[in-house]
């Protein structure tokens, strides 16, 4: 938890120090707000709330299978990303918001998913969106967002990015206008899989021979311009697929241009910042995440398992620019654009590297003060009440315990990493009524006034 | 949002200060954890989860009714306290925990009760929990902690004890030993409904007549020594209550002597404690809390209207001693106490207050960097991060405006609270290309260096 809330605290202060606001949304949405939102596969993760009461009164009597009884069973689900009840809050209070209205939320989301490594039912999201412009300095922001948080962490990663529209132009180029997000999922796996593996998985959803050959030959001619130094590679690339070919047949090839251009304008802009990013951002045709509502730019950020030792594949923080989400709950031509960290997932390739976490944010008392017997306890409580004025934290054994049993305390202490034990001792010189002994040491007990107790605890 | 997050952390810090531990659990749980623990009315309200995927396949086709439903289609449910929750975490991980332990945690909990003011589905609780430790002194602390944060937060409030084996020996002592819940509930409503009303409820339950006689004649019997000094009469009743009195036909009047005993070492313990408390405590032998746990010391705070002119009569924090509690999942013998605080319900009483919140905890940036053209562009980008390295909160208005249009911006500033704006001049002296404005003020825009662009900001 300590550690996590560190984690946290990071990513809050960076969304801070750029204007974000926090909210928080409900934990239940009404399930037609969520249904719908994130594919087929999305639609199945979510988690339904039974309504409450005598649920079943009023059901039709043949309603029997599990689909249609869930409508009359169920009105309410648990949120299952931040950007959907992100989207109905913005709808619902817009007279009420500035835009650009600029917003950040940390909580936990809920997937019905089988749990693993790296994945669970319940995990925390931590999104940052900025919705009502459509500046690309958006972008640019929450990559340096990205960068900062990550530097701090420690955590070295690759940026990836590129642009829904590119990708849209390649389905409208090999002619499956319609099937974008089949085309961007396959390209999705062409790390993972191979051409071969694309290929096959095309082959499976009805893609013609002909489609595929375009495809292929769309990023060979158009994306393998080679050079040694990837800064350059990339734009050169980038400025490639700015222009319009002379030679094509494809129907709308400006999409293609409209998006390369915008991901160059990100690009140069980041560039030309004085301050450089400390980890390395790279654009990267066959990126494509799985959400539905992305309609421009598309961030994921990985692991850079170049400059560390993790094993950790998975996407650490992504996000994108959607045209049309608040569209579905009735106030269209809003765009937004937004990021989110994973939070448990980035905790988990914090721990595989090791060292990341500050040693001093282990949450735990300096002091705990022994309770020898009732003649001493009010001074034991006293001093408690001294010591936080002086803002340091401690804490009453409370189980009193004759002095021979005094060992059992000390183990206490030693096992909460507490690291001072002080006692009283009202048989000592008059002002030196406090004995102190370093819980971890063998240095004998030394009887001492407040005022040096303070001073060797400071 | 940024409110709330103040009472939080306000809560966080002295629960940490005096040696608390953070923790999470799960926001759903299997539903047998949960079920029974809350009574009848409690088990209604509890949210209960849709299975995933085709819940319906092997229900018993006949059962059609909600109730016996509910059982085949629904195996997890959402948390209805902390406190449960906690226990089965105990009980987990017991191999693991020092004990005493010490934990705190704030975290949402969800009922399906109807929303109306002070009572919402999903609200926050904030609990702190020794678990292993019979100590009174973990009372004392608890108290301490409670009067601590609502004297930081700036709201008086009456802090009421009891102790539930006084209700028990009460119970006992009008016959019906079995019966204490309802006994206590009754009593609990004394305050509301007066005597008249606490005889037709005990009716409704199929108490006698003489029982309630009884129930009377305890309370005025042993419960009404007056004196001018609330705290003299609190001590006298205490002491009342401590003596076995000689007249008595009851079975068992030792509880409620053991109970009595308890109340009044928590009550001169504290009065013993150098600090006096800022908050008045008060022995309340109605008192009963509805939950079924609680075993020992209760605790119940409501705000002192005698001292604001909140009309807040709800409890805003509340707690007590279980011994049983770990119990039911397998881990008898184990003493715990602990306390929650309804951090909704606190904010609203501050709300109603006014002027509770600190004036500086609105998160808004400082600076609002105007966004001219592209060829200031860089520069603007810049500014940013030179004013973060300067600890200084700012963000970039991203939507581009030519300087006529340059109202827009500050209208966003003026909105958002943020006290500077500053744009990039390069038509001016060479080091002073910063242009700051004062955003709620008639002062007119002054050219300046960097340096004098942070000397005054801060």
């Amino acid at each position: 938890m300590v550690k996590r809330n560190y984690i946290f605290d990071t990513i809050r202060k960076v969304y801070q120090s750029y204007g974000y606001q926090p909210i928080e949304t409900p934990a239940m949405e009404n399930s037609e707000t969520l249904m719908g939102k994130y594919g087929d596969e999305g639609d199945r993760l979510i988690f339904k709330i039974l309504n409450s009461g005598d649920f079943m009164d009023g059901v039709p009597p043949d309603t029997l299978d599990s689909k249609s009884l869930t409508k009359h069973i169920s009105e309410k689900a648990l949120r299952y990303d931040l950007t959907v009840p992100f989207a109905r809050y913005v709808v619902q209070h817009r007279n009420d918001i500035t835009f650009p209205f600029k917003r950040y939320q940390i909580q936990p989301v809920w997937r019905a998913d089988r749990p693993q490594k790296g994945r669970y039912r319940e995990f925390y999201q931590c999104d940052a969106d900025v919705i009502g412009s459509d500046s690309l300095l958006n972008e640019v922001e929450l990559i340096q967002i990205i960068d900062e948080v990550f530097t701090k962490l420690g955590v070295p990663v690759i940026i990836k990015i590129n642009n829904r529209k590119i990708l849209q132009g390649i389905a409208e180029d090999i002619g499956a206008p319609e099937r974008v997000i089949d085309v961007a999922t396959a390209l999705d796996k062409l790390d993972k899989i191979g051409w071969e593996g694309v290929k096959k998985e095309l082959d499976e959803k009805g893609f013609t021979q002909f489609q595929f050959t375009k495809l292929v030959d769309f990023i060979f001619e158009r994306m393998t311009i080679s050079a040694d130094n990837k800064d350059i590679r990339i734009l050169a690339n980038l400025n490639a697929l700015c222009e319009i070919p002379k030679s094509t047949e494809s129907p709308k090839p400006e999409i293609i241009t409209e998006g390369a251009k915008q991901l160059k304008f990100i690009w140069e802009t980041i560039q030309s910042i004085n301050k450089e990013l400390s980890n390395n951002i790279e654009f990267d045709i066959s990126l494509a995440r799985g959400l539905n509502y992305y309609t421009g730019t598309i961030i994921e950020v990985k692991v850079d398992t170049s400059k560390c030792t993790s094993r950790f594949t998975s996407s650490i923080c992504g996000g994108g620019r959607y045209d049309d989400l608040t569209g579905i709950f009735g106030l269209p031509n809003v765009s937004g654009v937004g990021i989110s960290f994973g939070a448990d997932r980035i905790y988990d390739v914090m721990e595989e590297l090791g060292n990341r976490f500050p040693k001093d944010i282990v949450a735990t008392s300096k002091v705990l003060v022994l309770n020898e017997n009732s003649e001493t306890m009010a001074l034991s409580l006293n001093l408690i009440q001294l010591l936080h004025k002086e803002q340091i934290s401690a804490q009453l054994y409370p189980d009193e315990l004759n002095p021979k049993k005094r060992g059992k305390q000390k183990e206490y202490a030693s096992k909460m990493g507490i690291p001072y034990a002080v006692s009283i001792d009202l048989t000592g010189e008059k002002n030196k009524i406090y004995k102190v002994k370093k819980v971890d040491s063998n240095e004998q007990e030394q009887s001492v006034s407040f005022y040096e107790l303070i001073s060797m605890i400071k």
